[in-house]
């Protein structure tokens, strides 16, 4: 791995079958990524415990999540894949970081805010410290990139002055301040066409769903309000369908729609068909794989425990440079 | 250790060589416990982070603080006795427990309040978090017994909160709801007479001090304010000299100083050199064992490796039914 550009790392919760959102947000650049960086990529179901009220669909949801992201590619010969409560080192540098961070800059931020708002009744302290666990999560692999949106910019931003403050704290080096690398990401929504698209709003379409629940979803996608009747024109500027056929579909056919959409040459029915083609023949290779990596179970959650086994390695050789630093016992 | 009445923990502070403070009490009911008890003594420096402004003294203190302990009599072969940080499981436990813990709870506790108030640039994170790691420290090695202070009495109702919301949240029984094993110990004032025996007011007198230390100490207490002539009569009541001739003198100097002090038979000098006198000869053992035990500071650090090796395998076991009553991958 020492001839790459650097080490990234990258964590999501465990959300179970992964959808054409976090396909496009997340798994197609993981990816990517892995040709050029040593990646470590992480199932947070420590983070999911801050908000999940049942852990009932926790096994459940790491197994389908993890299915997805190696049916997808991310190769865990290149790259380090795993559960985050695997590597407990996170939850030791989580306690270490605590004592650096000021409690008025996590009630301040606008993401915990956010989730006070949303969970009331379930203010609880580790919600709190949602943000020093994900730089956590971070510094403990030493990464120096995380790829993230620019709506995540002060997660990183936090994450840089936690380390910061400790290294300034415990006059050391040890611990590196992790950068942003900034992925464009098509803005798609779900097929209401108005939100973000997200299993919990059900408006999603997942990858692993057969050709025909496909179709099926795809047809239910809200298009150009605008667009009443067949002989309206339609502007694809405003509608979801077009914004996925410019991911999914050939150059010749999303000029066809731009311009047969305008002047009413093609309806809604027959550029959702299109697009449903489109996506089932893109997905195939990847429903294949899954198909096949499934008949294992098994597989992929050894495949988790060998992923757990490397990132420790590099996790307690950070320990044991941060309880140095620290000046512990 | 099976045939014992229950499993105690307690964990103090690295505050460095201890003093008759902590003698009285704690240490002499530390030892007292190892006859009926499984006991595991913790020297938690991960709490110590949460107030240190610098680790400088941290490792030095610990080794102290470990010194004093053994030489009064805690046995490494009956009694566990180990470093905080050296079981990372319990920084893990904490961050579980920190997901069923609300937040208000935290910041409505007195004693956060008032160290908030003692060190308002450093109201940290880890600071508000104190009290679950103090729940973590007793529930990861399943205690039943924690001796404290009738003082102390919120801090173990807090930490049966916790478990109660822990088990409810998991619909498990894993975790142990601990008692409180009150123990009565002497009012002893520092030698101010005023406050709280305490290092960092330097109204202390150290366990290690020499016997002309002890008797320089003892010279300086400040007796019955009433009494300011030899030939004054004193209340012996509402002074601290006296309050320590009932813990280290015998009956009939006790009796008679009752009587004496009263009617200004006895001047506090000699009043005085009759305590540093019986001080002296009580710590005479302990005094020896410690220059033993210093001959070879490695033994120390070796006795505490040992201890959390011991302490790990528990843990770890905890830990195991923790993640798996959670739910975790
Ligand atoms: S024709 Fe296609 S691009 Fe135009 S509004 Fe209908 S679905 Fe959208
Ligand atoms: S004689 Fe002893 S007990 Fe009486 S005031 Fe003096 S020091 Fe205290």
């Amino acid at each position: 791995m020492s001839q790459k550009k650097g080490r990234v790392f990258s964590g999501a919760r465990p959300t179970g079958r992964q959808h054409l959102g976090n396909y496009l947000g997340a798994i197609r650049n993981y990816v990517a990524l892995q040709e050029d960086y040593e990646c470590i990529y992480c199932i947070v179901d420590v983070h999911a415990l801050t908000t999940l009220e049942t852990t009932r669909d926790l096994r459940q949801n790491t197994y389908e999540m993890a299915l997805d992201w190696l049916a997808a590619g991310i190769d865990p010969e290149k790259s380090i894949i795993f559960v985050q409560s695997n590597v407990p080192q996170v939850m030791e540098l989580h306690t270490y970081l605590s004592m650096v961070t000021p409690l008025g800059k996590l009630t301040d931020l606008p993401t915990f805010k956010e989730k006070a708002r949303q969970q009331p009744h379930n203010v609880n302290y580790g919600l709190v410290g949602y943000p020093v666990l994900m730089t956590a999560d971070i510094v403990l692999y030493k990464a120096n990139l995380v790829p993230v949106g620019l709506d995540q910019a002060p997660h990183i931003e936090f994450a840089r002055e936690v380390v910061r403050s400790f290294n300034y704290r415990y006059n050391t080096q040890v611990l590196i301040e992790p950068e942003m690398k900034v992925t464009e990401v098509p803005k798609v929504l779900g097929i209401d066409g108005q939100q973000k698209m997200s299993k919990s709003l059900n408006n999603h379409i997942e990858l692993a769903a057969t050709p025909e629940e496909t179709l099926q979803r795809v047809m239910q996608m809200v298009t150009d309000p605008q667009r009443v009747r067949r002989t309206d024109p339609g502007n694809p500027d405003v509608c979801n369908v077009f914004t996925m056929h410019k991911v999914f579909s050939k150059p010749e056919e999303i000029a066809m729609v731009n311009v047969e959409c305008r002047r009413a040459g093609i309806g809604c029915v027959d550029c959702k068909r299109l697009l449903a083609r489109n996506l089932n023949e893109h997905l195939a290779p990847f429903r294949e794989r899954r198909a096949e990596l499934a008949q294992n179970p098994e597989t992929i959650w050894e495949i988790l425990r060998q992923g757990a086994a490397r990132a420790r390695v590099i996790a307690e050789q950070t320990m044991q440079e941060v309880r140095e630093a620290i000046g512990l016992p």
